[in-house]
């Protein structure tokens, strides 16, 4: 069991599953930098596969830039390097006598200014666009602080590139990155979460605009999933990235970026879907899906384990373990795999192997039911489905019961207290409306999450900001942020 | 067609393929750091899949480590750092300003010294032994010349490191290595390899000795590809790698690492099964495994293609490609695909509709078979095995013809200058052998790869060094290398 309790003081219970589920070791000797051990490792690998599979799906192809970018190169689009200045780290010297190099190359935060360049080379007609790559590259950022999962100086990262002929095409593709979203965190992963277009004000570093899933955090806070970047043509124009169209005339490429991180996946994993028993993980995720506890009798054992491992070939087309420390009791391994989040427990004891049945627990909701064994492999596999609808359909009722609607500002200010998203009528999500977005900030301590994307939500004639009291001309969504 | 002939000039030969079948782009601007297209990447990331397969199989779990590691570390394990330090890029500075860093990190040019600080911490009795553990992790190296695929400053890497409870144990596992190296290299991938226990004066910094298996380059050089290297307690020492044993007693532990690098796979994949036309893939890393050539005939454009949609159906299960594009000629298209490697190509016009046929051409062979499209996915899937073995069995004859003896050293002189290997007695690959070996760099600007372990070589007795003439204890090959 753990010490702390998810509804009490969340902050240590997260702490607590990450040391005690064995995700990540903090006592690595550079700030900021995790050792990942194998189950956190295992569980981002397969998020990653499952991007792979979207990637391919959606016509995106996979490269491999370098991990270093010139200083030159970061210069090149002006508000990009503004923005990632601070959190560059540089290499500067090589060898043994510590030789210095001829120009500063910064270790990537993200790879506009490594991967532009040679897009130019690339692409040269109409006929090479549009052009949609990817890549699975870890990246790093000088963060002033740092906190596992959630904001790191190294992290697991995704990061497609893609160039289109026309504004339209490009502007396309950001819903398509949202389908993307949709199909791996919501369908896969059972988290669900609200798609955002961002106030100018918080756009990335060099686009036009930003796109963006928050989910929920259990203790009310936003949490930024991935994003997708309309560029328009402001790098394609800094790098050069032109192509004759079909009339042989000279045309700038309309760019958009699009980047999940895995390892910020975990954030929302542990903290969505675990309870005071530990993590909890549907199947497409487990290291172990199914893990099976004899129960020892004296004199008993050998026979015990035989029926394990018959049960454990029987479900062999599962990720299947068999715990057979010796020097553990039977409610020592239930913790320690509750801990870990393992999806399916298997008890098998002398009394179900006479009954020629094994008693099964599910990790979501403790029931425990003995299925007979010629019925296990398909009761597994309803299993599959279920925990994975139980933990979508929780986390769904969560996210629901803390969207609220504010119509005045002392209704925010009441509302937000609690956390979750507050809807609200807002001036605008332009740069004009950034005055009304500082107070909230200074006064509330919360942000506007900015307006829907996967959602139609049109502001009724006659309506005013819950701020300034001016004409509304946004619904936004209001909350605290990690 | 590509310019340069494989027999001819090979080092050119070489360089024109990477170029054209777009598998690395060398224009990136920081020297010794390749731009990974596409095609390279998906052959590569399926070379890792093919390893995380053998890793699992032995039991090897997978973690991430990071990629920075402190000066401190480095310095730990005296012969380890001396060895690598030449190599090391460092981080001095972080942000805007450039602010100095409190110690300079090293990015990891391997990461023994990032490893095994947590390893001491994670270790504690012999219930945690063996200790297997693996990364895919890129590593730098600040190498003073580079070559793509072979030496670089950037490259795409698998690192083992384990701990065993007895050296017996670590022994054992140097010799599982060599088991994954064949499984992958010979058997998926065609190429065969001489294994080697290398001398002592070539053995990795810090271990106690290194093994590690030599392809066969077309110009008659060895290449060096994954090595296993036996720590002993070196580094258990050095970091405090300790365990309790069954009787409580303090122990060092006993270590191994191996080191499979996909990045340098792909230059033995181009050299030994490249051709003239280009790469040769087999199908398990081609992107696309059949290429399907619509044979246009004016007016009867629309048909042939709806046919071709038809036949890449029935080859579904395959990575198909219908290469389309009307600006270029048929005879255009298969020099492309030839380049890349694609290992069959499938040709259909009007005529081959008529008879309910296509035209199946091998890249390996060049041999075109006109088959039915009813026997089409059998014949595919014959050739699939086909071509692998076509590769694997003129790769391996041409290994056996450069496998070599030499009696005297007038004779190693002689035939060394044809290049492969040639076997000679040898006084010993311990340290007082170096200087004969030093002879033999010298004068013949070739390295004595070491003495086999993939095979028993006994030395008779009375042999005598073909060098000094002394005693001879070993059998060794000497080869040119890269």
């Amino acid at each position: 069991m753990l010490e702390n309790k998810k509804g009490d003081n969340f902050s240590e219970w997260y702490s607590e599953i990450i040391k005690k589920a064995e995700l990540a070791d903090l006592r690595y000797n550079v700030q900021g930098f995790l050792v990942h051990r194998w189950w956190s490792t295992f569980i981002m690998k397969k998020m990653f596969e499952m991007y792979k599979k979207e990637f391919e799906r959606t016509g995106h192809k996979e490269v491999m830039f370098p991990l270093l970018i010139p200083k030159s190169n970061f210069v090149k689009e002006a508000d990009h390097a503004e923005g990632f200045g601070a959190q560059v780290f540089w290499v500067t010297e090589a060898g043994t006598r510590h030789k210095k190099l001829e120009e500063p190359l910064g270790i990537r935060p993200t790879s506009e200014t490594a991967m532009y360049t040679m897009y130019s080379y690339w692409i040269r007609s109409w006929r090479d666009l549009p052009f949609k790559r990817y890549q699975e590259a870890n990246v790093y950022r000088y963060e002033p602080t740092t906190r596992p999962f959630l904001r790191g100086r190294e992290f697991f990262f995704l990061e497609a590139h893609n160039v289109f002929e026309t504004k339209e095409e490009a502007e396309a593709q950001i819903l398509e990155d949202m389908e993307m979203s949709k199909n791996v965190l919501y369908k896969e992963l059972g988290m669900p979460f609200l798609g955002f277009k961002r106030p100018q004000w918080d756009k990335f570093a060099g686009s036009v605009y930003t796109c963006a899933a928050d989910t929920l955090s259990p203790d009310g806070r936003a949490l930024q999933q991935p994003s997708s970047h309309f560029y328009g043509q402001n790098f394609s124009k800094a790098f050069g990235i032109k192509f004759k169209d079909e009339k042989k005339k000279d045309k700038y490429g309309w760019q958009t970026t699009y980047g999940p991180a895995p390892w910020r996946f975990m954030a929302s994993i542990i903290s969505i879907h675990g309870d005071n028993k530990g993590l909890i993980l549907p199947f497409s995720l487990a290291p172990y899906q199914i893990v099976i506890i004899p129960i020892f009798f004296k004199g008993k054992e050998k026979g015990v384990l035989k029926e394990c491992k018959k049960v454990a070939k029987l479900l062999k087309k599962y990720r299947v373990h068999i715990d057979d420390r010796p020097e553990y009791t039977a409610g020592s391994k239930y913790h320690d795999w509750e801990i870990k989040g393992v999806p399916v427990r298997i008890e098998i004891g002398p009394q179900d192997i006479k009954k020629k049945q094994a008693v099964v627990v599910r990790r979501d909701t403790s029931k425990k039911h003995a299925i007979k064994q010629k019925d296990l492999l398909k009761h597994i596999k309803k299993l599959e489905k279920e925990i994975l609808d139980t933990l979508r359909t929780r986390a769904e009722k969560n996210l629901k019961q803390n969207i609220r609607s504010a119509n005045t500002y002392s209704e925010l200010k009441n509302k937000i207290r609690k956390g979750g998203f507050i809807k609200v009528n807002f001036c605008s999500i332009d740069l004009n409306g950034e005055k009304c977005a500082e107070k909230i900030k200074e006064e509330l301590q919360a942000e506007v999450r900015g307006e829907r994307i996967d959602k139609r939500e049109k502001i009724k004639p006659g309506s005013k900001c819950v701020i300034c009291g001016k004409k509304a001309s946004h619904v936004v969504y209001i909350a605290k942020q990690y």
